[in-house]
């Protein structure tokens, strides 16, 4: 069961504005890639394979909220490091906080994802709200509140 | 003086993503191009022209908070109107509240952006947050709390 | 029937990068918005509406091909005419070719895009190359040589 | 000295569009961040720090084309490989061919960039092609033929 992952992203050109810093629409792209690498590490996926996963079964996770607070600017080229933790799993949400490092340890932004879980009926091609499966319920926890307080200077 | 702004915005093939709907941090791109479309209506610009003010006139507009609540998703090709609001005017930065409405008249999306008021310090190339010019603020006012509320169904 | 198509697109805050231009990857979304645009203006679209057109009838369009040689940059807020020609319609694709001219007239960029006509296989969902429907080719037409040719200075 | 470089990318979910594979714009992306990871690679950067370069020194590599021909779609969460190769070092300007093979070896795409390298005229802030710097000139050599030769099946 995990709470927490770390993983760094660096800034590309591509991300960057006229004004030099990293564009702040890819502060959420990059809390989503730090999602999205914290299923993969637990061995699952956001996109569930058809192949493995009945229909009946299979989930997806639509952002329901999605916020940021921004602290400095990242800059082209530069390796930021996005911590990830689960703040709350409800029966069909989860809630992340995630920090955005700067390279020198600077906190660049902090902000925080809901996803729904959901599920395509069959009929109408509607998503639906569904309890977060057991499969993946089992192997996510809640971060301890000492672990979400932002450390001091 | 202004305090609401609407424009529309076409959701691109690009736009979109596996889930056959417009990828969230578009909702974001979306939230800014309405605000640069105010500003513009307003015979101002976000990214002011070396030319027209002096360097040590010239102010930009980072953004230092983001958050939006998604309610309904956009599709490929739905024309999208975006309604901006001032919702406040402080002395170095301004928030608006956003609703992103689908062609149907449904609300896709809720947010608000908080941009702050800086300047480039030309010894060091640091921004710095100021106070609003005049010639920008004499141009925007608040909107009024009922304009604020979301109407009913 | 048609062969050439207009529209224009602002170069967002978003679409520039930190050498302060549009970022050359945005040459190519403006080029397929113009596409997409140019199936609009015939009442088609690149995605067919599943609720009109049955499975067995429905094409898409992803690309074999695209190029682009950059000219001269186009700037934050600058508003980009896009010309788009149908160079030439094959049996299972068609051949763009497109200009992005700047505000003043200039020229910016010169492209092609090809896109292949596909159909997804109900059985394997396989995308295969297929002959274009005659409801879409009937309406677009190959444009003339001498539209081809870039105006002179 | 240097003609070759080999990296890797995710497909991230913000890479892919409606139709569920990435989107075309994207295989650009790739191309770019092989080229910058490439000139990362020998101690370089296209984007050249002020503080180490000095300003009559310091030059940048606009995009003068870029090609792509698309072989194979790209799927989510698949690991790339990208494959660069110098295919011609102008005095002015260097070539790229450049490959981007799908996890299981297949080849997804094929394509080319040309970068100017420019330096600002510091009176009138335009960019304006010069001969590439020896320091950089020095670290970088043409592919030989038989690499660019693609592998057989």
């Amino acid at each position: 069961m995990a709470h927490r992952f770390v993983c760094t992203e660096r800034v590309q050109f591509s991300d960057t504005d006229l004004a030099g810093i990293m564009h702040f629409s890819n502060f959420f792209k990059f809390m989503e890639r730090a999602e999205h690498a914290f299923f993969r590490s637990l061995d699952l996926s956001v996109w569930e394979d058809p192949a493995k996963i009945a229909p009946e079964e299979r989930v997806g996770w639509p952002r329901v909220h999605a916020s940021c607070d921004f602290h400095a600017p990242l800059r082209f080229e530069e390796e930021a490091r996005i911590e990830l933790f689960v703040e709350e799993v409800r029966k069909r949400a989860i809630r992340y906080l995630i920090r955005v490092w700067k390279a020198d340890g600077e906190l660049a932004g902090e902000g925080r994802m809901a996803a729904a879980c959901v599920r395509k009926d069959p009929a109408t091609g509607q998503m639906k709200a569904v309890e977060i499966p057991e499969r993946i319920r089992l192997k996510i926890e809640i971060a301890p509140p000492e672990r979400l307080r932002r450390p001091g200077p």
